[in-house]
């Protein structure tokens, strides 16, 4: 780019520290679960940097903080996001890298004193974590128009407490309706949260999409018998079964490209070292970038089981846990955030977002893009969550680059 | 038998159901857990019997219940005997049917007016169950010398109840030593507890011994990650190593002879359907009528968890939860068995048993053998556990024939 915009990289780590503070937990993480204390503490501490840099902030009905930097014309706004609440045992980067990128790239413009074309915004989703109200993505998923503001207003946590009265109780129950502001673009800079980037040599995520999920919940019933007095061909063992489903799941992902198979939840009931199993409970939970490979996989499965069911005497009934399509992102963007790290000398590669993001929302209303900055030991919603700070503030050069690229195309 | 003794099928079937109204359950089953009042009831509706049928009626240390029928000589006594303990959701007839049908043996010798050579005696054993206080088998381990009678009432049950102190309150803390009667030979009838007899044309069986028994629980570790962001290839997840254990241990029974394999408790931690686990405890229950293939069995488990452990990087530890050598019974009164069904024009066949009971104590003091009949459905430790009315009395004529024989030899 012309303009040598460039990221005060001391600046946003400096920042990243202090937004780490609020919710600081003993083990070095962030716990502050959407809506509580600790979320306002963290809200406030927004508002103040975005009030700071002379933007435009507004907060909609749903909690959405929304700084916006005036461009030289009308029209849909390029935004930049994430989101500031974490889950209970969080660490400090994912979803903070994403707003306070954001926030850092409007900065950079104030400081180079250069204005956009279009308008540009940051905006920091309540709610993405699902840690405390279902579902995860809440606030982007009302921004896009999935869900309206009462449902959402409705939902619950574990304790009972409304998520409608726990925004006004804090004091972010904004004015403006979510999606009051036309998206010309999404651009989320995000901690990868898994392996790959760094196991492969390191660099950036030019990231093409999210992918599908299908989560299924088996329950699987066969005859409880004595594990001393039956003999073997008696039996009607469903834990077995499971194993073999949790086999074939895994040989699947050898043959259908891209698949990703995880059985998180086996129990056995009653649960007795001598006792053959009655039922077992099991998780499937089955991804793939493209939706037909997923539906291939799933149908796959549905047949193993079909036939093990039918020759091992085994009931074996489904259950829909999740289900999302995949989200492909927009080419052009992606190709952006590739040639904005060109730009910088910076290493990057096209990968899939194996876990699910606002930009999923938000691709439904606009061209949508993400930038993937390596996660150490692939960690994340853990304490230990970590990456480097040239990482950190590589990615938000590379937004920065990509966003202005958007703003003024 | 010249004598031509023969069991009173309709008392013995008045008597089981005379028991069974004590600790009667809604679902057609009994509870009468070690110690507790219920078993006091039928405790004292017992000795009531054994009394009336002019017994010489005993109460050991341990709380094992002897009536004595007086021989024609001094010496060793052949003993008869069972439990009257249940499990919590017991049935009718486990443990019961042995010491009534002793009961009625000895009932048929005063009917016929006969005296036979040695002494003989029925035994309603403490705590068999182990339902409410370990071990399993209590008093006839206590009885045959196996634990001291000051480590058995040490034992608490999961209240704090101590058992000598609840053995007291019943009033049924006796005068003799446990083991204080000489044994030349014992014999048990009791259900199946399994699908064998039935399965194979009903008849009885002349159990030839009691399975060797190894329990061992395995902790399996691995490395939790997300199930979307971690490629198949990052992973380490115990859940799997689990499957491909359990499938070999099943495996094993076909290439084993007589081996069983049982994984009855499955459990993964953190139990997340988007998390790979991190932890699986699993347990194994492997048997076999003889302790060379159990110990082949077990050292083939072992050494495939060894290479899997290393192939996957899955660390794997054992904990011994129970191991019990095979108990051979004696082949003499084996073969009496037999011939006492041939006498009765009964059918028979030799069989393992599956389950442990007093026998396997008592096999420590003398020769011992056991009679089964058929489990209905292979039930028990259930309420619906059932045997014929026919099985039960052709069962206590072989326990007759073949107990008069060894007293008589």
């Amino acid at each position: 780019m012309s303009t040598n915009l460039r990221i005060d990289g001391e600046r946003l780590l400096s920042r990243l520290a202090a937004l780490s503070r609020i919710g600081a937990t003993p083990e070095g993480g962030c716990r502050r679960l959407a809506l509580t204390d600790e979320d306002k503490q963290g809200r406030d501490w927004l508002v103040g940097e975005l009030k700071a840099l002379g933007l435009d902030v507004r907060v909609d009905a749903i909690g959405n903080i929304v700084g916006i930097l005036k461009g030289q014309e009308d029209g849909p706004a390029v935004i930049m996001g994430s989101h500031i609440d974490t889950v209970g045992t969080g660490g400090r980067f994912d979803g903070a890298l994403g707003v306070i990128g954001g926030v850092e790239v409007l900065a950079a413009l104030r400081d180079a004193g250069v204005t956009p074309k279009r308008d540009m915004a940051v905006i920091a989703f309540t709610n993405e974590e699902g840690a405390r109200f279902h579902p995860d993505m809440l606030g982007s998923y009302v921004w896009a128009g999935g869900m309206s503001v009462e449902a959402a207003h409705a939902e619950k946590d574990s304790d009972g407490a409304g998520l409608g009265s726990e925004l006004k109780r804090i004091g972010y129950h904004g004015a403006e309706q979510p999606g009051f502001l036309p998206a010309h673009a999404y651009l989320e800079l995000h901690i990868e949260q898994g392996p790959v980037l760094e196991s492969e040599g390191g660099g950036l995520g030019a990231v093409t999409g999210i992918q599908a999920i299908c989560w299924l919940e088996l329950t699987l019933t066969g005859r409880p018998s004595h594990a001393g007095t039956t003999p073997m061909r008696y039996r009607k063992d469903p834990g077995l079964a499971a194993a073999r489903i949790n086999i074939f799941a895994n040989e699947l992902t050898k043959t259908i490209p891209g698949q990703l198979a995880n059985s998180g939840v086996i129990r056995t009931w009653p649960g007795n070292v001598n006792v053959v199993p009655e039922t077992v409970v099991m998780t499937l939970d089955l991804r793939n970038p493209l939706d037909a490979p997923l539906a291939e996989a799933e149908a796959a499965v549905r047949k193993f089981c079909a036939e093990l069911s039918a020759r091992d005497d085994i009931s074996i009934s489904f259950r829909d846990l999740a289900r999302f399509p995949a989200t492909p992102f927009a080419e052009e963007l992606i190709a952006s955030v590739e040639a904005s790290a060109a730009e910088f000398g910076l290493p990057i590669r096209r990968m899939i977002s194996g876990a699910g993001h606002d930009a999923q929302m938000m691709s439904r209303l606009c061209p949508t893009a993400m930038v993937f900055i390596p996660s150490i030991g692939g960690l994340s919603h853990n304490p230990a969550e970590l990456s480097s700070d040239d990482d950190m503030v590589a990615g938000a050069n590379v937004l920065l680059s990509a966003a202005w690229r958007a703003a003024n195309a």
